[in-house]
């Protein structure tokens, strides 16, 4: 715990360094070689932007890897948010489901969560005040960062996209008609990941968040939101793991195109 | 065994498809979900190209994940190539030793090597060609390949590096000056991985081979060579984890570069 600064608990107790936040002080426990547990992704970002929708790993196989994170799901029905051991799908049209073990996914990123920073939040925050704010936290930007806001949002813009149907369309066209969902005065939970500049080809530069809403009703890609008050958690981890699918479809796919445009089409 | 080619023989007997190979029938097993071990990766060949020689895990450690890859040493103290659980350090001077586990590595991959296709060669090859060969066997370009051939070689040209002082230095500037070697006739084993082209960023897309030869006194990271006979063998796998140093520099540095140009002039 830091006393020049109530609100950023540290929730263990090793070596610390200092950053600056805003003027206080804020710490983040250095990097322990064995301790976190690893990021574990399926399949690739690129893989998704071609439109391969369909995954070989079940749910109930992915969560003996992790029981926090983000992803899809098979036809690319729904986007996945992930906490506390519970998988939910938020479908297209916004309805909010258990994932099923037999489901499969395309795409996901999961880790056993074990937040080493915790912050209190009591004033506003935009969607980019929150990753500013997160920025600052971290220790550096060649690590993994998983990230956790429970929180009453004033306003949260999400969307979500529809099961889709053989052949399969590039995710930027689908996005660009994605639905979207505008809430205000929500309470919910953001679950995502922060990964480095060099994962592009792999994953999503940067933040990728999602949200659900506390009563299982709403939730999905965050677009935008105004954060009122909530508490961040942080974990980090120097391990990633990443399962390829092994269909032909995919082994023979352009995987190696610059990505960098569509993937901000089709993620903001 | 596949009847129609004496030359192909296949370890395991798992369910086959067939590629073309120079007119004859090759075939290579299908991908099979939990069989193959993953690639274990130390950082990331951007953070080299950078000049960041100085890694955390010692091969003490790092053949608990492998018995069989490449990769270099803290101060870029010369080329690695491990085999059949044997870890080899090539030096700037040329001298071979033995690799012992409390020397570090800054970048290696290795994986448990457990070949699935086997290719007897009793023709010339030079290695444009043996690596177009290894093209028209692999299942598809989107997983990792382990490559290892042993044989007689009529030329081998290859480099090493010397180790390096503080400051350091960005990869391709040493390796504009680096010491080259020649070798006819020798009697070798090469070590490598042919990586997907997404992976750029992580590892060297495409084929990355060191050698050694079979009275451990040459070898290096090979330039170029002339294979007269011998056995390739090659592994596959849609597993890939990799472990990222935890030090500060690694974590501030800035690896998000193109090094593509870098990573042609520091490989080659």
């Amino acid at each position: 715990m830091n006393s020049e600064n109530p609100f950023v608990h540290f929730l263990h107790n090793l070596h610390l360094h200092r950053n600056q936040l805003h003027g206080r002080h804020a710490s983040i426990e250095e990097h322990d070689h064995h301790g976190a547990y690893e990021i574990f992704q399926v399949s690739t970002v690129n893989a998704l932007i071609e439109g391969l929708y369909d995954g070989e790993i079940r749910y109930g196989e992915l969560r003996k890897h992790g029981d926090f994170g983000i992803g899809t799901f098979n036809a690319l029905d729904g986007e996945m948010i992930a906490f506390d051991g519970k998988f939910f799908q938020i479908k297209g049209d916004g309805q909010v489901y258990s994932v099923e073990e037999r489901q499969k996914t395309p795409f996901a990123v999961v880790q056993f969560f074990n937040p080493t920073l915790s912050l209190e939040i009591n004033e506003n925050r935009t969607l980019d005040e929150l990753t500013q704010e997160c920025d600052t936290l971290l220790s550096g930007k060649n690590c993994f960062y998983t990230i956790r806001v429970d929180g009453f949002f004033s306003y949260m813009k999400t969307r979500s996209v529809h099961r889709q149907h053989h052949p399969y369309k590039p995710l930027n066209e689908i996005t660009r008609t994605q639905t979207e969902f505008e809430f205000t005065d929500i309470e919910g939970t953001i679950a995502g990941f922060c990964f480095p500049d060099f994962t592009r080809g792999l994953n999503v530069p940067g933040y990728h968040l999602h949200v659900l809403s506390n009563d299982r009703k709403s939730g999905g890609h965050i677009i935008d939101c105004q954060l009122s008050r909530g508490r961040l958690l942080i974990d980090h981890t120097s391990s990633f793991h990443m399962e390829l699918p092994r269909k032909k479809e995919f082994l023979d796919a352009d995987l190696a195109k610059d990505t960098r445009k569509a993937i901000e089409e089709a993620e903001n």
